[in-house]
């Protein structure tokens, strides 16, 4: 044991460990390896599992969250297409295994495993864009304890983030109704993450983008013309449409706030005539600015051009717009801080693993102000004969028996309700489903967000705060 | 003009342009470039400007808020060394150029441009860790259009985010007084954000973080030993805490809330003897268990023994916890969703460009509830004779004067009181100060953030809500 081990609870030195010589170009700010994402504990785990055998015991983890943000009546599951994907770059290369061997965060039998290391174990859980509920075991990790353990943290910072974003999205774009909504909030969060909230967006039903990247890896619609400072660049609001108009065509959208409303509407239409696409409004009262734009326009006779409001806009704002003459929303901060709860409480858990005789245990944690129900859960939607969601209901009970749970032949429930069980193959045996990862992905995401919220008993869709939208009923299958 | 580029204010398509066969693997999640990170409209912009000639005027772009967020009394500039690091991947490649001409993004000449693009203007800024306050001048972007507004996504995304997280760090660490406070967040936010705010925490005054990542990038401090799932991996606690000390060494934490926290203390003991480490606190009622397991590790010896707590701590239970027995926090949550305010409002204007003369002119939107102040800012922060900061001063008026200014002689004001400037070069035409990138940097605004802290008026730190420590008061050059 060195000393830097044995200190590695309470860190006794400097935070700083600066290189001797300056570095003769900036560090790289990305590298191909996901692997380091993950906090150091995962690693110490697992080389002391090592130590002690127990690192190949077989294990479940689920994912779940103990409850919803305050008032919430659903949550939507976005980022496991995002998972998979990092899975295929999970692995420890020279540069990650020198780290860890030079600052001795595990042995050299850890570092053996770590260089081959692959995930070969099987993921199952709910279809991304799934609405979910206080213990929807929205994610099952099974596999030998090192090769799960090693995920929690990756896997959690995905579901997280991804999650709580498309939840905030799914109340904007209930808000909006039919009007489309569009995600403009890449600068109001980390540049990676915006690419990812950009994309659960998506899943939450906004139509497009800002953001390029996003474009870029997940096919999404961008979107996007002008700021004030390319108005300001120019001698006059004047010259600055005209330039806008002659390089978009006059289908673009101009923002007319940078000075005065009321000139820069005559000058967007003056620069663009009766068939311009669309006016901006990015500041002020945007509902009474909006009536008075729209009178304006039908007014000039641009009664096709429509209007575009995209200052400080959330849920609350764009339910409070409904009566004006709005066509579309861009909304930056609120979405991409989850609108109040910027991440979900998920957690990864292990509910089960082989004992010494190689038969699954239920494990749970049992002290004060946590306890978790052991055991793996299978779960299901119970719907009424409308198809309308009634509760979430988990099956628990020796683990063969949830393994092999599904709903009775035709779907029905013991009260003649459906059962939509909400489990789907991800990964099975370290194969990957391409079903839902890249583009396709989040296709389907946004479809099945779409189809899930559309189940959803009527009051889910209130923005007040609230109850769960349907309660959770754990059911023993012993 | 094709279609596709008229309607891009409001696509009437789909939002998911889905390739026309199944991808062979899972697209790539990370890419070296980070030139797409940026909004569409900064390339429409540049594109509309490389046809009308405007592109090649010279600007200065500055990036400030116009509020902290509710209550503070300051914020913390971090993310300045990401920037920096960030400028040398901003490249358009063949991948990325690709892109935007499949898409219709740009026309020909904008991609010539981009082809070859290399940002060989000039930025100015605060020092990272600096404090600042509504209107601070935090970064200054000096060059032609072209040049500036296409970084100004990138430069938002980096510094709204590590200056929240920062933030928040600094009112963590101000509340824990001189007991260190470890971060651990990393799982309940984006993945690579993770990493950002890590080393954001640092830049705030934590002492390490449990992120592999960020020791590998910014050689911080990691920290770690076990969680809840490897005492659930084995048969009882016991056997997993003398698997732990077995690998670990005596000098390690123990996490002993798992089952019961009275016998998972004796337990650490009875497997780590009296020069154990530290037990970890998880869960329930902090300050009230800390007492007990404070008696209880003193009783049976273990006075050297430490306490650490990690569950949902804020600096406001931070500060709840002072008069308790606890040796060190752990921050997860709230860190890195910046205890409430998890992004700032940082804006990047355009503040001052050449005319068709090639004379600087100042800017500024001018519609109602954002009213800037056109032109370039020079800034100090007036101290008293202690060195207790005063007033942020910010200095306006011809910009040839702007750029000239620098307090007088010796740094005394007019008053008697000293003048400390607060901008520093940071890349002088295209080239980059080494000093403020990579593990130096972050040791740097470390450094410069405990000078800065230490600098304000005492009632700074409190952390009910108040006005900004200091004012912002605005001289004129003229």
């Amino acid at each position: 044991m060195t000393d830097e081990r044995r200190g590695n609870g309470v860190p006794a030195t400097s935070p700083l460990t600066v290189p001797q010589s300056l570095p003769a170009a900036p560090l790289p700010t990305l590298r191909p390896s996901l692997a380091l994402l993950t906090d150091r504990y995962e690693l110490t785990m697992l080389a002391a599992a090592l130590a002690d055998g127990t690192a190949h015991r077989h294990c479940v983890f689920e994912v779940f969250t103990r409850r919803l943000p305050a008032g919430r009546r659903y949550g939507v599951l976005a980022g496991t297409g995002r998972v998979l994907e990092a899975l295929a770059a999970f692995r420890f290369g020279d540069a990650e295994l020198g780290f860890l061997e030079r600052h001795r965060v595990v042995d050299d039998r850890t570092l053996d495993f770590l260089r081959g290391f692959r995930f070969t174990g099987t993921i199952t859980g709910y279809a991304e864009g799934e609405t979910f509920f206080p213990g929807s075991p929205v994610l099952q990790v099974e596999g030998t304890f090192a090769e799960a353990v090693l995920l929690e943290t990756l896997v959690l910072s995905i579901l997280n983030h991804d999650s709580a974003v498309a939840s905030a999205a799914s109340r904007m774009t209930s808000a909006a109704v039919d009007r489309p909504v569009m995600e403009m909030g890449s600068r109001r969060t980390h540049e990676q993450a915006a690419v990812a909230a950009a994309r659960a967006a998506v899943v939450g039903g906004f139509v497009g983008t800002s953001n390029l990247e996003a474009g870029y890896r997940y096919g999404l619609e961008t979107i996007g013309t002008a700021a004030h400072a390319f108005t300001m660049l120019h001698d006059d609001e004047a010259s600055a449409f005209a330039s806008q108009v002659a390089w978009h065509g006059v289908g673009t959208t101009l923002l007319v706030d940078t000075y005065d409303v009321r000139r820069g509407v005559e000058r967007a239409i003056e620069a663009g005539g009766t068939g311009l696409g669309a006016v901006r409004l990015d500041s002020g009262d945007l509902g009474a600015m909006a009536i008075e734009v729209r009178a304006q326009l039908d007014e000039l006779g641009a009664t096709g051009t429509k209007v575009v409001v995209t200052s400080d806009l959330d849920e609350h704002a764009i339910a409070g717009l409904a009566a004006a003459p709005v066509d579309s929303y861009g909304v930056g901060t609120s979405l991409v801080t989850g609108s109040g709860a910027p991440t979900c409480g998920m957690v990864y858990k292990l509910v089960a693993r082989s004992d010494a005789a190689g038969r699954m245990q239920p494990v749970a944690k049992a002290s004060a102000h946590k306890s978790d129900r052991g055991g793996r859960k299978a779960a299901a939607r119970r719907l009424d004969e409308d198809g309308r969601a009634l509760e979430e209901v988990l099956y628990t009970g020796p683990d063969e028996d949830v393994v092999a749970w599904e709903p009775r032949a035709g779907g029905s429930g013991d009260d003649g309700g459906r059962l939509r069980p909400l489990h789907v193959p991800l990964v099975t045996d370290g194969a990957t489903d391409s079903r839902w990862v890249g583009a396709y992905g989040v296709q389907n995401a946004a479809e099945r967000h779409a189809s899930s919220r559309g189940e959803l008993p009527r009051g889910a869709r209130r923005l007040s705060a609230g109850d769960p939208a349907i309660p959770t009923v754990v059911e023993s299958l012993d």
